[in-house]
């Protein structure tokens, strides 16, 4: 693409840096942008620099947050011995939706991916090792993605910390509720076969 | 979606004012960034600040340029007496691609659109009547879009213009090179048929 403009060729390089948005989306963005009045990308930037600069990262369970301990953390009414492992922040705003958990949480940040370069020491997992060897969890439930680079985090922590003595669980993989069995994968299926579960305990969590 | 952090709700919110993005892809732009060392977001919300105050509009045809006049209007080996009609940066750009026109542009930067709001006055279409009105001009090329609005706006500048004696065209419709005919719509096989060419000057063009 060629630029009338060098202001304009290098704005729609860096947002074009943004994953999933290409040269001409970017340029889009751009030319809405110049439409709206001033203000409103100084708002856009504005938001952007305080959220780089300012954002903290809770010290308990590293998710993001504007104190030092999240909400969460601080919460007295939610089990502190119970602590579900998650990627990311997106994550626990799903569970958190589901209204089901009252435990806190524990972020690791990704998961280990040799491939984009991610390994152990680049996430939480040192702390997360930490804390169930003080002895104060009962129960550390893997909600990863179910995936080989989740399955593969799940197992390294698990390895760390299968000694301890407490609970190590895993969120349930089965038919999503709604879905019809023939359109299901065979390992999905399979597994939802194997790990079946007593009839009155299912209806009781309906 | 509720977020654990003020400052990072405040950002996705603003992203997701650009069109096209929603709140969940706000945030994975976000995350993204937070991932990032803190230069990268500086870059992005400078060269946006930068374009936002700094960019100017070519004083004679209204594209987007560093400078008063701009690069295309000010390059005297072009043919000044040709102008072409385009809505916005991006035809300009798309046109040059061709490096089949040596006239210069006049951007009107948007089409008549009652539903959107956008008015004549809102457009440049006045610098063109007085353009066109102050005789310099050979030939008027009408290059928007073939819709309804672009067929607005053309119609409502040619009855300004239609009696300056100039030379008034409009860019060819019909099947696109490399298209098969059975999916060609009929309208557009149609006027490919009605504004048909001698098969000598369209073989010159090839």
């Amino acid at each position: 693409m060629e630029f009338s403009s060098k202001l304009l060729e290098k704005a729609v390089n860096e947002i074009s840096q943004l994953p999933g948005i290409g040269k001409r989306t970017a340029l889009r963005l751009v030319l809405h942008l110049l439409k709206q009045p001033k203000e409103q990308t100084g708002f856009l930037t504005q938001a952007l620099v305080a959220m780089r600069e300012e954002i903290k990262f809770c010290e308990s369970c590293h998710n993001i947050s504007d104190t030092a301990i999240c909400e969460i953390c601080s919460n007295t009414g939610r089990n502190h011995q119970l602590v579900c492992v998650v990627e990311d922040i997106r994550d626990v705003m799903a569970i958190e939706n589901t209204g089901q958990f009252k435990g806190v949480y524990h972020v690791l940040g990704g998961k280990i991916s040799p491939i984009d370069g991610v390994g152990p020491s680049q996430l939480k997992i040192s702390t997360l090792v930490e804390k169930v060897k003080s002895g104060k969890l009962s129960e550390v439930i893997f909600a990863l993605s179910s995936t080989m680079e989740g399955d593969t985090t799940n197992f390294y922590i698990y390895k760390q910390i299968a000694d301890s003595g407490i609970i190590i669980s895993t969120i349930a993989r089965g038919i999503a509720v709604g879905d019809e069995l023939e359109y299901a994968d065979e390992v999905t299926l399979g597994r939802s076969i194997l790990q079946r579960l007593p009839f009155e305990k299912a209806i009781k969590n309906n």
